[in-house]
């Protein structure tokens, strides 16, 4: 890692003193945390961040306790080199990459949870998933003490967790959502999408087509219930193998919802032979 | 509270604020959690804060979360006044006693647990207790964001658990254990001392003596399973009502022992009548 573009922390201790001496001279900090395999969905947090913080520290950790035993954690890309070259081109000024032995030592035991916004839709299809998520960006905000926390509202649901989590434990920091990138054809940009094969890539681009024509029914009148089932009726037909969720629900809570009377966004869950896209989009 | 002894700050910016202020000026923060109903258990805390921090903080709310409905939190001793006037005595710098409406706002939804040592003994006695415990000590840490946080031996297992969330989460501050406080006859002082009978009180001074016995026995060759067995019996026949546990424990991870191979404490809780007392020692 020696001739990295960027500069890369190891350690919890060289982060904070790194924090503390931007702080010293009066400037703020911004993380953006990542699983690495970055895209242009993670570039722009970097740039939201550039433009709110004077220091912009990314993180990059694969965390295990998010993938249950059947997921994809062995096979996730990790590229950390093609990665900080990305971050530095970005204009992010400093990777935090720790190890698994600083982000869970031996005798790791304390789990945060979130029991509401993290209960339906992924928390449904991925029980494991959000204690994971919630635990280690915990860690990740409490070794760093950001002023802003950076997050793609690709991930709303997660999005959500985390705001609750940093309002409910008091974490000194603002949580700030950015909006999901896109492909030219529209697909979220994901570091799955890399799983795609040629045929599965093509079909992919149906998942946010179809989202859009499921909200133009539902504002056009549609029952909320139908409009979801056609939706995924449409997804199997274009190719998709297996559906967890297609579900309009409130924008805040994620409760179900009848009618579109508050802020409401439509959700989807879906699979392309082995590979698990998700999506989401303002009703 | 115009009269207050004491300054007395109600939310989280006044605190931030005030701790703020102090570290501009070089100042170390020490933060002391308590519930109120303050003995001089406390306030060895405040001394201890005292001699390591140049600001000491003292916290007060009785938390309904590590209450369970059918326990005492309704009748759990309050007296701000005198509590304040106690801390100020003891040379306590601020008091930060926020409301509900603070620690918990509406749609509170996250909690924090420690999966290992918060298991056995209090953990079996009192499932939900720890946590509650782990989730409003979390957020009174990550509210004040002192450098030092002070707890007693005196609940050694709750120790335990704060120590390793706050390393398991990264939480910046340094826990500190500070030794029981114990009345002439040895009673560990406690806030629930408050509801024995003048009869209660007098059996209640039996705890500590029949621990130390027991430590003696295990010492002389005993097995440690006969010696807390025999303890528990003692307990009884001075007037206990009810013995929820007596065991010796590996200190560090609270592991049943069967030889006094490594650190360990004896750790015990018993009833008299409605009031429930605990104490513990090192072997």
């Amino acid at each position: 890692m020696a001739d990295s573009p960027l500069r890369t922390l190891r350690d919890v201790a060289t982060l904070r003193a790194t924090t503390a001496a931007a702080r010293a001279k009066g400037h703020t900090v911004g993380l953006v945390p990542t699983m690495g395999a970055l895209h242009d969905g993670h570039l722009s947090l970097v740039r939201a961040a550039k433009q709110r913080c004077d220091l912009v520290i990314a993180s990059l950790f694969v965390n295990p306790k998010q993938f249950a035993p059947n997921e994809d954690f062995g096979r996730y890309p990790r590229d950390e080199a093609g990665d900080a070259a990305m971050l530095a081109q970005a204009g992010c000024d400093l990777l935090y990459a720790p190890g698994a032995e600083i982000m869970y030592p031996e005798g790791f035991a304390t789990t945060v949870e979130v029991t509401d916004v993290s209960r339906p839709l992924e928390g449904e299809s991925r029980p494991h998933f959000f204690g994971g998520v919630a635990t280690v960006v915990t860690k990740l905000l409490l070794q760093c003490l950001p002023d802003c926390g950076f997050f793609g509202e690709k991930d709303y649901q997660q999005l959500l967790v985390i705001k609750k989590l940093a309002r409910d434990l008091d974490i000194p920091t603002e949580i700030v959502g950015c909006p999901t990138m896109r492909e030219s054809d529209g697909l979220a940009m994901s570091s799955r999408n890399a799983y795609l094969s040629p045929e599965e890539r093509r079909i992919a681009a149906r998942l946010n087509l179809v989202l859009h024509d499921a909200i133009k029914e539902a504002r056009a009148g549609e029952a909320i219930a139908e409009a979801e089932a056609e939706a995924a009726r449409h997804l199997l037909a274009a190719g998709f193998s297996r559906i967890d969720y297609v579900a309009m629900r409130d924008a805040e809570t994620l409760a179900p919802i009848s009618a579109l009377s508050r802020p409401a966004r439509i959700f989807a869950a879906a699979w392309l032979g082995k590979t698990r896209l998700i999506d989401n989009m303002e009703v």
